[in-house]
């Protein structure tokens, strides 16, 4: 590093100490660390500083100040990211500005159906606030106990109610951003309806933070149902829970909200590392769905629906066997077989992890395809697929054959495999990257498999908003 | 006209001619006429050229022509717009590309949902294909019979399906684009779920032509209800209705999808002009709600949902009558005294017209304060209060007092008028077009309105991605 570079630096620390207080500024290596290395220590960077602003206007003093002295920021949720987007690069001469500290619940409107929530409130408190208003937030994910609806928006989170409710943008009616020159959008719109001029809203969800710096968001609610009830279904193919599917939405309409689907294999896994967890049926089938409906009436209304549902699915032969949770316990109980598939997968050993989705109808064609090429390519790798099938959106990870050596599996076949299943992906017209996002980990992927006319328009976009490129740079697009 | 620019549109003319033939470049006064005023005949515009290309292709044609001979171009539909945003200037030096001819229906995929539709094919259309497939595309509105998809999509219409599906944008999964260069940018992504980078699709939605024209879109489709009933309910005030808005999302949850309110003189001047259209009620109330349920399982399901419903409100007193139809003819009569309130406002003469939203929660005070207002400024002046509740967007019109001149009437007072509304709207942080977009109509309102980095946001997203200026100049922005 230049003397003129490290000069900078310190002057750009010392300014941000004083715009912001001493106490608010981290450069003790022992307190950056936790901002330094993402969730799964895939990434491991460095930083000039830690900046912890707790107000927008501090956030955007400090964007100003980035300005000046031409350093780069890198935004920070709950720093549970699963593409490096929030790690800074080695250099060390970036600085991750943690909103963590803007964490207040602004306003939540009953009648609205609405919350306003900074960035650094975690998913689980505006779940929390919006259930003792008796209303629903419905956006939920494994991380929510951590993760901060800053971070959901910056990458555009999916989850678990996005067959009914959307995703992390849909949630979303409008934002307050600090701009690259460290200006203040408010956009901080609860309205359902506006047509107004170009929906800048939408352009900062999902950027990552490479356009700006999301510190507050109006989120919908939406009435809390009555009941929630869940079944399974058990299948002979993903192509019959195709069918199911559409007899599902037929029959239940909008009081569907969830749809997941999980090879034999999976459940299997489930089975050997956590034994407790029972398989839910006599005789083990080749898929089983799991589906929610969120009654609005009754548990009763809803668990007579479920059984009108399976009745039929049974006489037409679209399942082979099926059980409706019979209380709140068995329900959690399906839940729980669902959500112990990424555990189970992990105690089995390293993997290989695609978050991919394609058009719901191709779903069964592709898993074909792509696990006969992978079976040729790596004859025994054994396949976890899994996910949200009601949104086309598959966890489609591959373990090392029975008894293999995993590392050496990864170290050997992973950017092969990765090839097979992008093509794949590609050639049914999906993503690469249905609910993570890009980060540093898939941008050049993404660059890959993109038009260069898309390309093109990306980079348009982020040279005319952040022309400095101060805002995360090399997330996203390279 | 200088003689240059007289060579450089016929020389454009000349190559269009080429491009796309002779037959689809129509110059001749008679048959340009129909494009160049808008459906309300409040702009009068002229054109160099209108154009009527028959692919995608053709169109990035014709626009790398117009960057070629520097020509701007208007993109049209239907021409039903309602903010003249599809309407040419008076110059002469423009051209309008009209999509009419890009009509055809590109894909249907039942499994997923989908609809692929190029931007000329009617909304009628979509929605009847969709039918035929036993689905429902959402999106309705008046102009149904003649607006386009595209123009849907470039206004990021509304209508009254949003309370439950939202407006064009979210019934929309991708686009495909012609930039301003001429490049065809090819998103159209049947997906759910892709986090793959900066969200372009809805940067053109709502951008009204300005940023590129859109030539296809990939659309969302929702199960067929098997069943849609209507109530009405008579009420003291906008505040009743509120609650009793917050008590049918409670109960009926996502099978609510119509909540619209009416003032007593909406039915009153409904009653004069089409007496055939009989009140609904025996004496008269200050507001009557519509509510519509769209109902999975059957009309017998929706109906006593409906009863309990209106028996759970009349006991709260939020509800002073309430009638639920009893077929479908009846569900079709409420449905006509909605729908009959802008006719018989014209039938009483001029008006003065807004589409406005505010927050759902201030709809009560918002039309207490602003027709007090407006009782001061014009003693007499007749509000003409109707719209979508549900989401938060009213028609909230203006008439001359009762045998005034209202020719007269609109040239005194519009422009103090629309701006005591939109002042109002402005507190309350609600919006000045809530469906119908700003075309010319309301670029400096939209100016004065918004904060100075919104207008700066917008004009550098139109400064990158349209530099010459070629697209629809002089709409959404000046």
């Amino acid at each position: 590093m230049t003397d003129a570079a490290l000069a900078t630096r310190s002057a750009f620390v010392a300014a941000c100490r004083e715009a912001i207080g001493d106490a608010h500024v981290l450069t003790d290596a022992h307190d950056t660390e936790p901002f330094l290395t993402d969730w799964r220590r895939r990434y491991q960077g460095a930083a000039c500083a830690v900046l912890r602003p707790g107000t927008t206007e501090e956030v955007a003093a400090l964007v100003r100040l980035a300005n000046t002295h031409r350093v780069a920021l890198v935004p920070q949720g709950g720093n549970t990211g699963l593409a490096g987007g929030a790690t800074p690069d080695a250099s060390g001469a970036q600085a991750v500005i943690s909103l963590a500290r803007l964490n207040r619940v602004r306003a939540l409107d009953p009648h609205n159906n609405t919350i306003t929530v900074e960035a650094g409130v975690v998913l689980a408190e505006v779940q929390r606030r919006a259930r003792d208003a008796e209303r629903l937030f419905p956006l939920s994910l494994a991380a929510e106990g951590s993760c901060t609806i800053g971070g959901n928006l910056a990458t555009n989170a999916g989850g678990t109610g996005v067959l009914r409710y959307g995703n992390a943008r849909e949630l979303c009616l409008g934002l307050e951003v600090v701009t690259p020159q460290g200006e203040i959008w408010d956009g901080l719109r609860g309205l359902r309806k506006d047509n107004t001029g170009y929906d800048l809203r939408d352009l900062y969800i999902g950027a990552e933070g490479t356009l700006g710096i999301i510190t507050a968001a109006v989120m919908k609610l939406h009435p809390q149902p009555a009941a929630r009830v869940t079944a399974l279904a058990a299948l002979a193919s993903p192509h019959a829970a195709l069918d199911f599917l559409a007899l599902a939405q037929r029959t239940a309409g909008p009081l569907l909200t969830g749809f997941e689907l999980m090879s034999d294999f999976c459940l299997r896994l489930v089975g050997k590392h956590f034994p407790q967890l029972r398989y839910p049926f006599e005789q083990s089938h080749p898929q089983i769905v799991l589906l929610e409906l969120s009654d609005s009436e009754s548990e009763e209304h809803a668990r007579t629906l479920f059984e009108q549902m399976m009745e039929t699915a049974l006489e037409q032969g679209l399942v082979d066997d099926a059980v409706v949770a019979e209380n709140l316990s068995q329900s959690r109980a399906f839940w729980d077989l669902r959500e112990h598939i990424p555990l189970a997968q992990a105690e089995e050993g390293l993997n290989i992890k695609h978050d991919i989705a394609v058009p719901i109808s191709s779903i069964g064609a592709f898993i074909e395809e792509t696990d006969a090429a992978i079976a040729q390519a790596v004859p025994g790798a054994r396949m976890v697929t899994f996910g949200h099938l009601g949104d086309g959106n598959l966890h489609y990870n591959v373990q090392a054959p029975e008894g293999g050596d995993a590392k050496a599996f990864l170290a050997q076949h992973q950017t092969m495999l990765n090839r097979i299943v992008y093509d794949s992906v590609d050639r049914h017209h999906g993503s690469i990257s249905a609910e993570h996002g890009l980060g540093q980990l898939k941008i050049d992927e993404a660059a890959h498999y993109k038009s260069s006319v898309e390309v093109r328009l990306m980079q348009t976009l982020k040279a005319a908003l952040d022309p400095l490129s101060l805002m995360n740079p090399g997330k996203v697009l390279r």
